[in-house]
């Protein structure tokens, strides 16, 4: 029987996430010729309602440049399938004759792949291919998507520190991440010196307490006559409750589908202002939402993400052929590489940074933090010195 | 006698107003073998405490490095000095014996310079050399930190229409400018097509109202199924006063020293987010405040950018042996020259878009303004077009 490989992409979309649809394509038509490949547009919504684009007959080089273009060229969705939903979804899978389906996601997305392995009768091979700016997948050392956001926000520190020394301040910068606070903590990964920005880091691991905020932007003001603030928008109160909660009145606070509350970071942005204003009256401050400016940024591409995300999407077709998985980047022996991994040990579960990753006593990214970060970012830029 | 030249960076820092540092200080020292070149630590401020930094014997390897760096490696200042300040300041350069003063800046900084120049008695030349990421200098086709700023707009709205052509709803991305909107304008540059972002650009130049805006997005949205808006922060209504100043609760509003609103862009941003909350419910909406991300980005500073404004630290010098003036960035011929004209030609005055730049009946750049842009920002990337 002749292949058929169903490609999707789900979930907020990453620079290179088109880098492991290009792998996967280049690779099911290497290892079985005349396979067909169909994309699903939006996802699962395009297997829903059969909307699929024929990416059989596309040359290489259109796939390579498909892989160099930031976002989801086939469209993504946040729709999380319930049973019901998995149903038609398998349905169409049926129709479309696919011998394997390959969703490129984070752990929503591997969450989907577990309910249609467990509903299908083994006909499919089900396998999902990490993508996430979070880096909040489990059984992964880092995500595709995670090192291009990553270098974003670490160059824009780095300039927003030479800037806040130039014009001295209190700069807060809201970085994307509900959750896991690893794109918030990149904003330390090109420090200068121990005078650099950030010097104060919110992730939601921590609790955050309005009081100590407070002071601590006061301490490092008298130290360092500046003070640059990098927070994660989800960062949440000792209850457990998004800070956004607490400090925005109850009739602005917008809820998803599920029941999130919005962080887009705007409301978050304000409050904090709010907060700044009151405690340090007469202190320049500003607050800027980062929001999708690093998700997938077309110039900060990082080649190695580039390719570590290519290759997953090349070993997604070996996935398939030993009936299905979640693939996950692990490092061992100075190399990343994509290994097999049950979808049950991702679906739906979240990484979080590691406790030792933060100092226990201060608001800040640890020296194995560190060491981790400067693992996947290595330094890119040389600044000189200020002279003030 | 032998030269000393004092040199100072004010106003808000840009990409490369270091490379005009650099330009002056090795143009100096190759024509005045022995010249002492002085820096003064954030703008006037260090002229009037003494406060320099020997410049004289820094290596051009130690210069080009500094060049190369982002923001004012000198400190800045936003100290407009009245009469009674500039005494003080022409004291303190009379005492570093001071035969020429460059003060690389905006028109703020021409209008420093033109008041020192009024007062002095001839026995310095003062240089205006300019810099400004707001494009805003009179007499100049376009200033040193525009083009690299200006990449950095262009690069985020172009990676924002792909992600938004994936998950369609609305974006709202408010960019930095008072008075004139070319930044924001930069965000069209980069466009791929009839179909892309932005779909609609707002700047101070022409008045807003929040009804014709509602109107505007509801159309885009009904046609493309998404709305990508640039809007700078200064936008206005009819009556010439801020926006913010009409949406934001008067309590919320912080003025300067000068008693202008300040427009960090976050009461704005949230502003317009109540307006699409309102007008346009249900529908997905995210602004972000771009802030101080563009101004001093060490991923996206422009060679072109980088080069002409260490010419235009080079050229300062030539000012400064034909008496002083105003460096201005002239084109011509295909060529940009630097050229001198009268400090009181630049001196506090602000350069708008020109009014052809804008589509007389929506909120669009012109095909003008494109040619305009494309000139200063040559395509950098090219993308593949999304399936959706």
């Amino acid at each position: 029987m002749s292949e058929t490989f169903v490609i999707a992409q789900g979930g907020g979309p990453t620079a290179v996430i088109n880098q492991t649809l290009a792998g996967t394509v280049i690779e099911a038509r290497r290892r079985y010729p005349g396979a067909r490949v169909l994309g699903a547009r939006h996802g699962v919504r395009g297997i829903r309602d059969g909307d699929f684009v024929d990416l059989s007959a596309l040359s290489d080089e259109e796939l390579k440049r498909i892989a160099a273009t930031p976002s989801a060229a086939l469209g993504s969705t946040r729709d999380k399938p319930d049973t019901a939903y998995c149903e038609t979804i398998l349905k169409g899978l049926r129709q479309a004759g696919a011998t394997a389906f390959v969703y490129i996601g984070g752990n929503d997305t591997a969450g989907t792949q577990q309910i249609l392995a467990e509903a299908a009768t083994g006909d499919i091979a089900f396998v999902h291919a990490p993508k996430t700016i979070d880096n909040d997948l489990v059984e992964n050392d880092h995500t595709p998507g995670f090192i291009s956001a990553a270098e974003f926000v670490a160059g824009a520190f780095l300039s927003i520190d030479l800037d806040f020394r130039a014009l001295p301040g209190i700069y807060v910068g809201i970085v994307m991440g509900r959750h896991a606070g690893f794109l918030t903590a990149a904003s330390a990964a090109w420090r200068q010196d121990d005078e650099s920005a950030p010097h104060l880091v919110y992730v939601p691991e921590r609790a955050f307490s309005a009081t100590r905020f407070v002071d601590d932007v006061r301490a490092v003001v008298s130290r360092h006559g500046r003070c640059v603030v990098a927070m994660s928008e989800g960062v949440a109160t000792e209850d457990g409750r998004p800070l956004v909660e607490s400090l925005v009145p109850a009739d602005r606070l917008e809820r998803d589908a599920h029941g999130n509350i919005q962080l887009s970071g705007g409301d978050l942005g304000m409050a904090v202002e709010q907060l700044l204003k009151d405690g340090l009256p007469g202190t320049r401050a500003r607050v800027d939402t980062f929001g999708y400016l690093p998700r997938g940024n077309i110039a900060t591409i990082n080649p190695t993400d580039a390719r570590e995300a290519f290759e997953a999407g090349v070993f997604a077709v070996e996935a398939a052929a030993r009936g299905g998985g979640s693939v996950a980047l692990q490092y061992g022996n100075g190399a990343t590489l994509p290994r097999l991994v049950p979808l049950a040990e991702v679906a739906g579960k979240t990484r979080h940074m590691p406790d030792d990753f933060l100092m226990p006593e201060a608001n800040q990214v640890s020296p194995q933090c560190m060491t981790y970060l400067k693992r996947l970012l290595p330094k890119r830029f040389d600044p000189a010195k200020s002279f003030v």
